[in-house]
């Protein structure tokens, strides 16, 4: 069995982590950098990560998802935010640095920009949803990445955003929480450790054609 | 560097694909493992994955997503489908596979499959965009295991779920077409394999608080 597949076997939702264990710097170095380099639609990057480490704010997140303890006991907890509108400055932003980065002038960038703008503006209101889709995918590069490198992870959905968001203090903002991860390390008596791993049978779940 | 981040700075969205060229059965197999072993709320798993080999069925793909190429000329090209419903029926089915997985009696997962059901029949409208999130996960998990695997990769948003609905057979089905990915080898003449990759600066990306 290859590696990654023993990792991603050895990998579950960890639901109670040990509060004493801190992910050493240079392994969070490596699952932020798996965060940032996440593919997304047009590479925009429609996101923000916010890594709360503070004991303050991490004491307010509980009341902030249904009582779930993970965001107090991890070590590094990940609210995925994303753009709740893809507008004219944000692609503006994102064509500079890509001309910046590929020593190319913004000008060449303006036809694409223009497409991604007309784009975004006939989604409306199905930016969000859009851009919260993109958060998922950069949910799956972390998971895997955590899975690799024997960090335990739980994402979680059951967040409740508007307090999420109050308590980033980007009610305001451009952006919106949309999914978070606890990562760390399991609890030694997290039961759910225990539990074997339930998928359907892959040929319930893959058709070949 | 880690190995990972290596992997993940070699990705790319390949643009044309090397039609000569196919993954390996061994390396398939692992690519397909990862879709499978891919996390989703509740580890549900609302998807199907259509893994289209046939050159008759990837004739007919450019045509259902806007005259791209990558679907008919790449090795493997892979429909992520969602569930339409999460229904009682399918909710059924998880909790049957979970019991018979982990040794214990169906009864007693019902409180679990009630509280599912409760929270699906919410949602409304709401269960699409939501199993489609769950594919979003599952194709993060795809594109770091090729990665990690030195498979090119061309994620596609840029599909007509309705055609591919159609060309797939499953228009009445319980299950309809989210995104796709192209795997297999670059072609030695796709321009886009050296162009510089485009990330904002980690500061703008990453909130430490």
């Amino acid at each position: 069995m290859s590696a990654i597949i023993e990792s991603l076997l050895w990998r579950y939702a960890a639901k109670r982590f040990d509060p004493s264990r801190t992910i050493p710097a240079d392994t969070w170095q490596t699952l932020e950098q798996a965060l940032v380099l996440s593919p997304s639609s047009y590479g925009l990057q429609p996101w923000k990560f916010f890594v709360i480490t503070s004991p303050t704010i991490r004491q307010q997140l509980p009341d902030a998802a249904w009582g779930q303890t993970q965001p107090r006991d991890c070590s590094h907890f990940v609210v995925l935010a994303a753009r709740r509108t893809v507008d004219a400055d944000f692609v503006q932003s994102w064509v500079d640095r890509c001309a910046a980065v590929r020593g190319v002038p913004p000008e060449s960038l303006h036809g694409l920009r223009d497409a991604i703008l007309g784009k975004t503006s006939r989604m409306g209101h199905e930016q969000l949803p859009w851009t919260s889709r993109q958060c998922y995918i950069a949910l799956g590069f972390l998971l895997e990445t955590a899975a690799l490198l024997r960090i335990d992870a739980c994402p979680m959905e059951g967040i409740i955003p508007d307090r999420i968001d109050r308590i980033l203090g980007i009610t305001d903002s451009p952006w919106t929480s949309v999914v978070a991860c606890a990562l760390g390390y399991r609890s030694p008596d997290d039961s759910a450790a225990a539990d074997a791993k339930v998928r359907f049978d892959a040929a319930d779940v893959v058709v070949h054609c």
